[in-house]
């Protein structure tokens, strides 16, 4: 028998509170080691954790030190504990794997029935689990590379630069910044963002502009701000599941857009506009999810032009403008918009660190301080500490210099995706070049279904994200998105190589299949 | 004339997106020099920024360098900017304030009527502002000893030792922290919390906790996935002004539960709950904001007993156990919750800093599993790097060492705020004798009104909050909320003599307002 191994985690301040009933029957060291057993059966106290001192213990509980001695001594002769002279009582390793019993605590007198409790939005929510359960990414491994995902690749990210700016901010105003702070955001981030939006052709003063987690919780701002139950919300097909989820939750029937190689198509948008009123229409004009392409600038302004006519407000998800492939980076709407009817979602997550949780909304006074008080009642503000510390980070230029690093990279990533995939797929698969984002979709051969060729291709030590989540209205099962962000440039081809490999695999079976079909029909 | 001060704020990147119209009879320098007009003459560039250098602008907008130099130096005569020779183009001081005309862009085709689009919970929360309003704090100051507020003083934060965690934990895992991150939080804080919530008789696996916003966005979690419009929530009276706020924005009814001296009254608990069926009962038991006072065992015991009979989810916000006056904490209801029927909300806010926006839902599984699909939906997930560093700072033990710390402190400022109450204030006056949390409740003499008092205090340098928008069904205008955590010890009786001497003059105008009235009673 080898030397049991001990982690030091100690239970904090080796304090816990233990229930004593000096009416009960029950002598007290008993009272005190069931309770324990019971933690420790229950795996609250787990293996390794060291018990309260005796003396503390005691203190607390208000009984004499040999009580619990006692009751210690107990928990180790039944196995539940070991006792190291001079260190203290640790909970047994193998105590919860033996085959000791316990009592098991009294039965809860009524137990809630949750399930039937659930809000609509709760129950929609659920119910659109397993859709969302399809895109959760398979990361890269030493065998899958993965062009799943979708996010920056963090062996990019400049963290010591950040490390450092975080240190400066809370040597200079840490208190401020660790209290309460005023919901619409730190002023000097609000004020860089005025300045830094006018190179893309934003105009936003800072007032106009409003701080908050992330594009996601952007998304909820706008749902609870302008969705009442039953509403009809407009929006691209396909597009980035989460918000299709966000709206659905707040009940909101959603009505789809199809995307052409110029954006949604403004004719279908104009008819669906003449037929319904949806609250808003949301779309990705700078980078398409998943797609990467963008709005041409004739279809951005007819559908600017359509939804000031019809007084539906636009919700732009933009991208960050210094990621872009090609000529240069394509005008946000919100740049071109004269009717004030767009509302934009900014967001640091692509450009910089998605852990921050930081983006911003921009749009007219009336609409932004409705926002405003969402977001003061959604979490009353976003850590001031975060937003200093990116302010800092850009104010220093350190932004700028990151962003074309990475635009940098990206670029090249996605021009050896652009060629693997145009050397290594067979003639039936098609794709679209990326101008903007992080991924292209793929369309596979007829019948083949991209979901039923996932694990398949995991096999071959390849993933994707199967691309039915991104549509609206079911279909999309023969496209997958590739993101060629987050996959290091070495691997790419091999990448594309091992699913070219799977596409003509499953296609040769999805013809040996045929065969037999065809094969199988009586003569008549 | 004085040398001009010109802050030295840039054009990141000096960069600025300025659309060219080549078929537009206006000649190119005048149209750049109209659009920096413009962006001037909105305040998007404001006064002291460098416009951007002439070659880097001229590459940016593909014209000649002479073109924008031409541009630059029309703005300069008309007084828009001023060239400083070798550092380069600034936008000038006097541009706005002076009597410069622009012409104005082309109005906007159609400017989007917002107002109408509306949700209900916008609309709702609209309605609610101006009560929210009230509540506002009034921040003490060189002459105003101020008692609104409720936060924790941020003079005793432990700034410094929490920066260096933070170091610590980027340094050894900054690249993971800073990318996308699972909803349910950073596994080790939710590890350490299981453990520390056993020292206050909470008994929770790290599964059954899940990260959030801050208590605040727990509220929001809980409502959207509990409570559909028109659903009644039964809630303590008085209570906290925004937690009344979130479940009336999703259009809950709100049913009161009036506190006595042991807590919201069982039996109007359990008469409502014959009645009625709320979704839930929100309440505050071991620190009741704003009155301080705690829940009895007993008045506990019934609640959750009535709460499960009827099957009817107690939400108990939650304050830190380490912070208590008198005999010990108060033990929480989820303590002792047999029938799962509580979902307890924790926070780092009042123990450690509220700027950080760090909490966590406690509940049963099959709820907790919602909450957090609800969690992930709002904003994926909180920031890994705020977790990780309170988990090291947690488990390097400076929590318990601040908490230590803190406590002493804060017992110090009540003991001297009830000393001075006692001493000075007049006999009509009561208030409550806080067991836990910041604040008091203090009650006015008959007819006296908190609100109007509130500019008199202010006038005389002391402020409070007045208590009116803790009452669930208005009243409560006789009472304030007094917090003494961010009052340092030596302002407190001066802060109390001015209430006080408020108070009595109030009074004295009050009983002299009185005797006219009743002397102009006609005698018939």
């Amino acid at each position: 028998m080898t030397t049991q191994q001990f982690e030091p985690k100690w239970l904090d301040r080796d304090l816990v509170n233990i229930p004593i009933d000096r009416d009960n029957p029950t002598a007290l060291p008993r009272q005190i080691q069931a309770h324990l057993e019971r933690l420790i059966h229950e795996r609250l106290l787990t293996p390794g954790m060291k018990l309260p001192a005796t003396r503390e213990l005691a203190r607390q509980l208000g009984v004499n030190r040999g009580t619990v001695s006692l009751a210690y001594e107990e928990l180790v002769a039944a196995g539940w504990a070991r006792a190291h002279v001079g260190q203290g009582t640790f909970v047994a390793e193998r105590a919860v794997s033996g085959g000791v019993r316990v009592a098991s605590p009294a039965a809860p007198p009524v137990a809630l029935n949750w399930s039937g409790l659930f809000s609509r939005n709760a129950q929609i929510l659920g119910a659109d689990d397993e859709r969302s359960r399809a895109v959760t990414p398979i990361p890269s491994s030493g065998t899958v590379v993965s062009f799943a995902g979708g996010m920056p690749d963090s062996g990019l990210f400049p963290t010591d630069a950040f490390r450092r700016v975080l240190n400066q901010v809370i040597r200079e105003e840490g208190a401020s910044l660790l209290q309460y702070y005023p919901a619409g955001g730190y002023p000097p981030l609000r004020q860089y963002l005025s300045t830094y939006l006018l190179r893309f052709g934003l105009e936003a003063r800072p007032e106009e502009i409003l701080i908050v987690n992330g594009s996601q919780q952007g998304f909820d701002l706008i749902a609870r701000t302008l969705i009442d139950p039953g509403d009809f919300v407009a929006i691209e097909q396909p597009t980035y599941p989460r918000a299709m989820q966000v709206f659905r939750s707040f009940g909101a029937q959603l009505l789809s857009v199809p995307w052409d190689g110029a954006g949604p198509r403004a004719e279908v948008f104009e008819r669906l506009l003449e037929r319904h009123t949806p609250k808003l229409f949301y779309c990705q004009p700078s980078a398409h999810n998943p797609t990467g392409l963008v709005v041409a600038p004739e279809t951005g302004r007819r559908l600017l032009e359509a939804a000031a006519r019809h007084q539906v407000p636009i919700v732009e998800d933009g991208f960050d403008g210094s990621l872009y492939y090609g000529d240069g980076p394509s005008l946000p709407l919100k740049a071109v918009d004269r009717g004030g009817v767009v509302i934009y979602i900014g967001t640091f997550s692509k450009i910089l660190f998605p852990g921050l949780r930081l983006g911003w909304l921009v749009g007219p006074r009336p609409v932004l301080e409705r926002l405003q008080a969402a977001k003061q009642l959604a979490d009353l503000h976003t850590s001031a500490l975060i937003q200093a510390a990116v302010h800092r980070f850009c104010e220093r230029k350190l932004l700028d210099r990151h962003a074309t690093r990475v635009a940098t990279e990206y670029a090249r990533r996605r021009a050896l995706l652009l060629a693997a995939l145009r050397r290594r797929m067979p003639s039936e698969v098609t794709w679209t070049e990326p101008r903007g984002g992080f991924s292209l979709l793929l369309t596979l051969p007829p019948d083949m279904d991209a979901g039923a060729l996932l694990p398949q291709a995991v096999e071959r030590g390849v993933a994707f994200t199967p691309g039915a989540p991104f549509f609206v209205d079911g279909g999309g099962e023969r496209t997958l998105r590739l993101s060629f962000s987050s996959v290091a440039a070495g691997r790419i081809d091999e990448g594309v190589r091992r699913l070219a490999e799977t596409i003509k695999s499953a296609r040769t079976r999805l013809r040996g299949r045929e065969r037999v079909e065809r094969a199988a029909v009586p003569v008549v």
